[in-house]
């Protein structure tokens, strides 16, 4: 066997065997195939598909190329392909875990314009992301729920190809994506998994039709090890909810956790707690939209965010946000017909939210807070929306043209578009 | 302007511009874009192709990274894309030269089972393939013609990038073949170019609508830069002439030289000769056929080839060919139907006279030499080939394998496929 009759395979759309994708996955990791071939490879795999039967085998070895965690008791988890202002984990995990059910998240830091709940926590005083699996496994049998950056070494051969993807222009392939996120999923050890999949021009996926295939074949992969997957497929054209921002997007996650939260906010996590509550319990998820909303509404959601809080040595009185405020007003009167997510991502990581580069130090107290979404109705001058920065200089065209003001009413963007099982 | 945006560009079969095509090509050359990023590009321009104004462009480009050699006379050139057997350029640029038209012909070593001038010449004792482009110049001017290695720092932009897309399965692509060859024939000098283009299950183009397409599109490249190319598609299906190893390659040149050749042979060196003539005099072709034919009968292109060999410090009174000769017989009688150019070629190359890794050392004694072709008939037992070989064991099957005898009457082979100007 040799990578170069693999290549030769895929660009003639032969599918590969599951004994060639183990060899050029296992060889890419122990460098015996280069970068180069690799590239060349994930290449004709972007313009040349991989049949579903492919996708599950290289996910299969992926996670077999590293950790695999167990627990000794069912435990639900989430996914969210990125967004501008999701801040939905933090406010989820404890809600779901408050009625019940066992989360065991792991989450990663700030990619692109798209923030990361990892960095977002971290705007907590004292709260600590690195732990072991076993005191991973500790806190969720003691309190429930618990969140945590990658821990373990599960799935190498996914994050080296990833890394690869990254820099050679092969992102965009729906089956990599499938088997990237299927893989480390599996390895988490979670039975159910709810992904949330958003579409839109601030997200990996910009259309519903590559989205809905993703979706799909995230699903069949889950399938094939024997795993529930749910995908919720919801619009990132504008950000969630008003606050964009690691420290500014604690503060509205806890006043969601209060029952004030934005309803864009609210109507996803209770929509995506009672998907992983039903999964989990076997309970249809109509039935239990009710407690989830007295979960919100009663404290109880917020009391188990503290608990995580307090068990991961944070301190959320102390949550410091920057104190230069810049008002952004509206040039003119109208509704507001759109907010570009990429755009407001992408001003919020010049601001200092997210990384340019690997291993830039971010500052947690900048970004962005929305004072309109899309639909809203606006008066010339009106505040639309509060720059908190630190540095002095945002050109005035850099935020201007994140927004889109329009003479016609607009209406409220949709917020989930479907929900795929 | 970077890579990534250049790959995405490629991704989604958008046109790329000089800029972007100078910008890659240098920077892959200066090691500012590496080997993986170059790899996962050239797959994209495989799998999604290049327009003429895009291969056009990646020529010039490769032309301008190195030398140019120029000659303050006309020139003609003549390349073949490969092909086992291929001795041609031994008998036709003496051919040519002794008929008045300037041949500088710069040759290359065997690259795979298809044998390379250059080791085809040094298996005449103290024959020279290295000169500078000065010596090169010289001989040219002095009789009328040269055979010597790679002279100068030509194109180093294509090999680099040639090298990289024979180790990541992207060799096939139409426009990356041509941009090659024609950047290389560019840079050596030559005002008229004729290409023998062979397609067969031995050579690179193994179906003659992409050898059609290779042959269009380097027409245009040379119209782009003023020069005139024809190409001539031949059949490289079974060996050409008999001999295929390097001494046996040039005993059958001196014998073809002398008018005593193959037919096949004889024939295609023939019709190149009259082509490259007919280019350089500015005289329909048809009239020279009869010059040509005689130039091969009467001993002035055997002359011709003898000046040349001494001029480069050859003595062709030496040759050694290997004395160990196993006679091949057929398995049963009928007809020849095939003798595999590939096989016959992998065969020649295991038994020394090509390389399985670069910089292996070459026999040159040893090789097969056929003594039947395709559509000649056979009697159980009769010798359809010999073998000359420094290694005793030789498996019978993997020279039986290269023959296909059959009970049914058998053309002779079409040699010339067509001729494309």
């Amino acid at each position: 066997m040799n990578i170069l009759d693999i290549i030769d395979k895929k660009v003639k759309k032969i599918e590969l065997t599951q004994a060639e994708i183990e060899f050029l996955v296992n060889g890419y990791l122990d460098g015996s195939i280069p970068d180069y071939q690799m590239s060349s490879l994930l290449m004709a795999i972007l313009l040349n598909g991989m049949t579903e039967k492919e996708t599950v085998a290289l996910t299969e070895v992926m996670l077999g190329s590293g950790d695999k965690i167990s627990f000794d008791f069912n435990v639900v988890d989430k996914h969210s392909t990125g967004g501008v202002g999701d801040k939905t984990t933090l406010v989820l995990i404890p809600l779901v875990a408050s009625l019940g059910t066992k989360v065991a998240k792991m989450s990663g830091r700030g990619l692109g314009h798209t923030g990361g709940t990892i960095d977002k926590l971290e705007s907590i005083p004292g709260f600590k992301t690195e732990m072991t699996v076993d005191e991973l496994k500790q806190e969720v049998l003691e309190i429930g729920a618990a969140i945590a950056g990658q821990t373990g070494n599960l799935c190498p051969a996914d994050k080296k190809i990833y890394a690869l993807r990254d820099v050679t222009g092969t992102v965009a392939s729906i089956p990599l994506i499938a088997s990237s996120i299927m893989s480390k999923k599996l390895a988490s050890g979670a039975n159910n998994i709810v992904i949330d999949l958003k579409v839109g021009e601030g997200a990996l996926m910009t259309n519903i039709e590559d989205a809905r295939a993703l979706a799909n074949l995230m699903i069949k992969i889950g399938k094939a090890f024997g795993k529930k997957v749910i995908t919720v497929l919801t619009n990132m054209n504008e950000p969630l909810g008003y606050a964009v921002g690691n420290a500014l997007e604690v503060e509205e996650a806890i006043n969601t956790l209060n029952g004030q939260g934005p309803k864009d906010l609210e109507e996803l996590v209770i929509n995506l707690a009672a998907l992983m509550i039903s999964l989990d319990q076997n309970i249809p998820m109509e039935i239990l939209i009710e407690n989830v909303e007295t979960a919100l509404k009663n404290g109880n959601a917020l009391e188990k965010f503290k608990e995580i809080v307090n068990y991961q040595g944070g301190n959320i009185d102390n949550i410091v946000t920057a104190q230069n405020i810049i008002p952004v007003k509206a040039p003119k009167s109208g509704y507001v017909k759109s907010i570009s997510a990429l755009k407001i991502g992408e001003l919020a990581r010049r601001l200092g939210a997210g990384r340019l580069a690997k291993g830039d130090e971010i500052d947690h107290t900048v970004g962005i807070v929305l004072t309109k979404k899309v639909g809203d109705e606006v008066t010339e001058g009106e505040v639309i929306a509060k720059i908190y920065s630190n540095k002095t200089l945002i050109p005035e065209k850099d935020v201007s043209e994140c927004f889109e003001i329009t003479d016609l009413k607009v209406n409220k963007s949709q917020l989930i578009y479907e929900i795929i099982k």
